[in-house]
């Protein structure tokens, strides 16, 4: 078995969290990771064993020992990254989204593919064992053909002012990974996007031109309808249930807890709340994440999300924005064909 | 405590409910019951010691012992049973929904309310224990301010095309129930309704211009989102779960079971599904009903279901109809305002 | 079909309970009810159409018009009002215990069977949907061959010292419900008990040479062991749930709910606590025991309690009782041949 | 933080496990492993990094620079290296039974804490989120005083006929485990055991001596009740269910799933089974146990399981195996005072 060498470029918390899954994987080392904050990540990467350390991502890029890269940085360097790397020939884990403007994530996936370099999405959700056994029953036919489809995807607490200034608004940051997991349930395509969204938590979010409770209704290529409700703030904590209803049945996923006690008193049943946190929640779909690129890599596996797939989370995203903003429903063509091209009909 | 004397007309499946289910009431008794088919009824009658058949229902109307009328009958005689019920000072319990044509409905209810007579419609959903239980915890501010409602509503089987041919579409037959318990758990009004529907299940549905799977988006005048999904088969029974998730909390309502055991094997864990027939799921809620028309007639008490309220879910159902027709968000306003009037703002 | 003619005798809590059960029944009358406390019961019975009432359960045996009677009076009553109905070809519903002494219980027993009434003890859960879902289980051989049974039986709060005093102590009054659902669900017989039992709750119990908390195990012909646990306050409400275990895997029954709402919020996950009182729980259970009382006088229909098995659970009481006193287990045949004879192994 | 050197001494599934686990913690390291077996280890403690592997556990405990050990060898071996690793000053971490014989174990609990070494014994559910959970609810007195305690304890398969039979029996090798989590959860020690056996399950148990079914009863110096049950085949996966019952509530802790997704159809509701296999189920509690034992040494925290806890669950598992064998109870000093000595007062 070949060891694969691995470079990070962003060593924020999600890097820092690849970081220590990558750990626990073997046949892998993580030779260099870079930080524009370089002195904040070095203790952590001398703990972790990490042998290099830099302020400048080229030095990773241009290190002919590094096989891929794990691209953690803030999202207006992704493209960028990507189209550099792919030209080089270095694989590439990218964190969502692609890129905040649909052109530049298409001319990324564009390169990434014309240069045959692997080039995986951070979609973590496809990874996590209650989805993936949800998708098992889709695909066995279990649930028969799908009608409806239903996300409940709900934070613990809104980011802060900062965050939501660059985040690109609640369905290019949030509910993304809510599309994505809809395209991967349903194994359909979007075709229609209606969104309703309001401020009801924070009036921060007004004033940054976003809401922060939505919901949107998804019409599938195959007649399945989606449904998909976002909120900031769920006091309970991280709340992430799906539910697939087809002509067969129905398959529900719950939230993961705590723990199984419940404490029965005079004043009822009571049990801890859900996983609060979605490191904890995703704790072991992310070192599946990181098993499946290395596997991408070393095996040529098909990945379990493309560039394309990428790309496509992102057209609904912006089908949403414009929905919410002209309070109609929105074909995800339209949104598509404004950039031009071919690339809506490419097979997953 | 003074007797009660009811006279039923109309006396298919659910006449017949609610004339058994009123002998477990204490002071009350059936006089008449009254159904064009009168040679089906009588051994019924016989058997629950109702005195009187008869195959026009004008006798009971005219019959000064009988207090309050319960109207089963076909949809399309209801509006003018209760105008003529009302000029006469009976008491009306009618079943949904009033009547097909908004206009009629409001004229109706307007008439009962000239005359002073209790009118009450049939939205049995109010008084399930599940769901009392849930306005209970929004009424204490358990879940605090309500940021989404979430109806999920399945029948297990769709209806022959008979029925479907006359019933007035998804949203005037089925979903018009959810629409007035949505009414009902948030607290507040609708003021746009988005619907998408779609032919899964049977082409029938589509030949008689209906569809059998729709998800409806509610806006409410409080700022809450309302999101249903409607299906005319659940093959795993009756379907009936609702959420309301709020700034302090989530309420969330599940199934009735048929029974609580399970069986764990080397295959995985089974258990019996939900109640699979609404009249078992709404057994008890259907005495609950009876009962509180009894004490609205009575006692004067409130009820928990006016004639108001049938109108206003037949306005959110109208708006549905279109929304799908028309393929946009549709104001509830505009809907109420073709037939004219300031009754919109009347108070519940 | 035949009208059949019920007299209750005693008609406290449990006879009035059996009285509006009947009500719910077709083809069934309530004749006569006796009390010693006559004047406190004239209200109920009249609004319950019940035409006669009398101080002397006499006056229902001698009335050649009444089919069966309900024996709800105190125990110590029991067998001499069964031997005499018996004798005079009255069927007989009789509450449990059948008495406080074996020799009594077995001579009523006999009595009823040599003049081939109908005799069948109030053991209720039998008739519980929950229970009768487990027993169908290890009917239908899907849980295996039985191993293990478990019974969880709780009762919300303490009777009174005054109950107490009389009640003949936790096994005899309370556990031999437990007993008897043990015999019903592996359909075995009980070679023998070893019992353990502290006063934990109220030192009354002491007082009374009783226990308020007790585990029983009980060795079964057939190999199979089963545990019982009896506390006389669960805080949380009425507790009753049962597992079998077997060779090809487990039933698990649990707790009926007041409703199935889950409050979620940040200080974790609420629902309300088991159904409180043994009549809410017991509630339709209560109307199939007696549907089943009239099923066996009227159509013969094996009853699903025998007078045998109102026997056998005493024997076992018995022995329980000896246990906890010798501290040691006890064959149920030795409490058996104390009280001479082959009735032992009268098949059921 | 001064880095840990540790040597396993016993290399098979769970000397593996423990080795792969401590991969996970900082500032420690395995120096050496040693198995009889020692060509069949070398492949794995190479990928491990584990620079040195013997066939002679002498060399690891003459390594001075390795402070601690962990023994995974057969049970026969415990005591021998505990008392020499205890003799040279290596902490100890031991997998359970310390040995089949009491005095064996006393001997070498004793002899640790003579010399001052850290010995932890391998109890490692007291290390699981589920029983954590409910040891605090104890703990913080949210169950008020304990009346009963049930604990559910089964296998999926019984293991191989070698395996039985140098086990120690049912008692001593897997209800050893379920006697130490007694005393854990409780707070109290044991006073008196009673146990019943059969072999429902495979005749091998009987031919060596032994039952694959029990249950056992235990008193507590409290006067808590404690119930296990005991079955070496549970068809549907490893089955862990605990259960406090006390004054002011009863806490109940179910399995762990594979995940939370339920399948509704047709046939009833389904979901996956729960996690099958012990390794899956306590996954996390072994790396909890580790880390403890890694705390201990270094920092001196109290152990969460003592050498004389160790102790306590031996002489319970004797008592048990008495009792079965003398069909009556037993109590646990008879047990201790067999091999003489104080010990019994000593607090934990």
């Amino acid at each position: 078995m070949r060891e694969i060498s691995l470079g990070i470029i962003g060593v924020g918390r999600i890097g820092k969290l690849h970081g220590e899954n990558i750990r626990r994987l073997e046949g892998v080392r993580i030779k260099t990771v870079s930080d524009i904050y370089v002195d904040a990540i070095r203790t952590w990467a001398k703990d972790m064993g990490i042998p290099h350390v830099t302020d400048d991502y080229l030095d990773i890029l241009s290190d002919s020992e590094i096989d891929a890269i794990l691209i953690c940085a803030p999202t207006d360097l992704h493209t960028q990254i990507i189209e550099e790397a792919a030209r080089i020939g270095k694989h590439v884990f990218c964190e969502k989204p692609v890129s905040m403007e649909l052109e530049k994530t298409r001319r990324a996936v564009d390169t990434a593919q014309a240069n045959g370099i692997c080039l995986q999405i951070g979609f973590n959700r496809r990874f996590d064992h209650n989805f993936k056994r949800l998708r098992q029953a889709v695909v066995d036919g279990a649930v028969g053909e799908t009608h409806i489809l239903k996300i409940t995807s709900r934070d613990p607490n809104p980011p802060s002012a900062d965050y939501i200034k660059t985040s690109g608004g609640i369905f290019l940051d949030m509910a993304i990974h809510d599309f994505d997991l809809a395209r991967y349930l349903v194994g359909g395509e979007v075709e229609e996007v209606y969104a309703r969204g309001e401020v009801l938590i924070d009036d921060t979010f007004r004033e940054l031109g976003d809401v922060d409770t939505a919901v949107t209704v998804l019409k599938f290529d195959n007649g399945a309808i989606g449904i998909i409700d976002n909120s900031r703030k769920a006091v309970y904590g991280y709340d992430q249930r799906v539910e697939v209803f087809g002509s067969k049945g129905c398959m529900v996923v719950d939230n993961d807890y705590q723990n199984t006690a419940q404490l029965w008193t005079g004043g009822g049943v009571y049990r801890d709340a859900p996983k609060f946190f979605f490191l904890d929640r995703y704790n072991e779909a992310y070192v599946e994440e990181m098993r499946s690129f290395i596997d991408y890599i070393r095996n040529g596996t098909p990945p379990l999300v493309t560039g394309h797939d990428g790309f496509q989370a992102e057209c609904i995203a912006h089908a949403a924005m414009r929905s919410l903003k002209e309070e109609k429903p929105i074909k995800v063509r339209d949104i598509y064909e404004r950039i031009g091209g071919e690339t809506w009909n490419r097979s997953r």
